[in-house]
């Protein structure tokens, strides 16, 4: 087990960082908006080390394409104590029109959490990725 | 039911925000570090209208403090296929020395997310706060 030395956190190292991205649909990208930080839940698929997302005409998400974004996603139990998150970081681009499957995997999702039509379409591409495990400290 | 007319997304009003907020725990701040968004998943209280955090000395939160943040909590049941947020913005201050009830709560936390020695208080003054919850389309 990995633990970073200042925190005393666990680490999780990018393989499995990716293979629980793979594994989750539902997320929180981060992007500047008028100079200040905003957090949005968003539906997502991975593609690759890539993270697809679908954004409606005139969103704030849309807006912020060609722009760094931050991407993450959690697992909290307060009752047994314990999570993980990921936190994956990169530029936001979009790549509509997008033929991937990760299409096919966003459109099979019942959630909207993506505004509006939902047309267009951004890929965050990793740039880094950190993972952490916490247990209680007792 | 307030319902948004650009994304037909349910909106909660701000008392129900606050409540949520007050009824959680774990959440995640949204911060720009080096130019670039980042996302921190954190333990926080809340006090009043403001969110209250601890951060260790020398950590990426510590050096965001007198900044702008955006602070989420969500809940997600991909199985039920529902889910709501909050999200919250304003400007991150440091208060240490604090001495409100928030700490208390903040210390009785198992969970060790902030980072390292935890010996600043952070406090985020909620100056506009976002709600939605959504349902399945079909």
């Amino acid at each position: 087990m990995l633990v970073d030395n200042r925190t005393g956190i666990e680490v999780i190292d990018r393989r499995e960082c990716l293979a629980l991205l793979a594994a989750e649909d539902f997320g929180r990208i981060g992007i500047i908006e008028g100079g200040s930080p905003l957090v949005l839940p968003v539906n997502y698929a991975l593609d690759g080390e890539a993270i697809i997302l679908r954004s409606g005409e005139g969103s704030k998400l849309a807006a912020a394409r060609r722009t760094s974004a931050c991407f993450e996603i959690d697992r909290h139990d307060s009752e047994r104590h314990e999570g993980w998150s990921v936190v994956a970081r990169g530029r936001l681009e979009e790549v509509s029109p997008y033929e991937g499957p990760a299409l096919e995997r966003l459109a099979a999702l019942p959630h909207p959490w993506a505004d509006g039509d939902r047309s267009h379409v951004l890929r965050l591409v990793i740039a880094s990725v950190q993972g952490r495990r916490v247990r209680p400290t007792s």
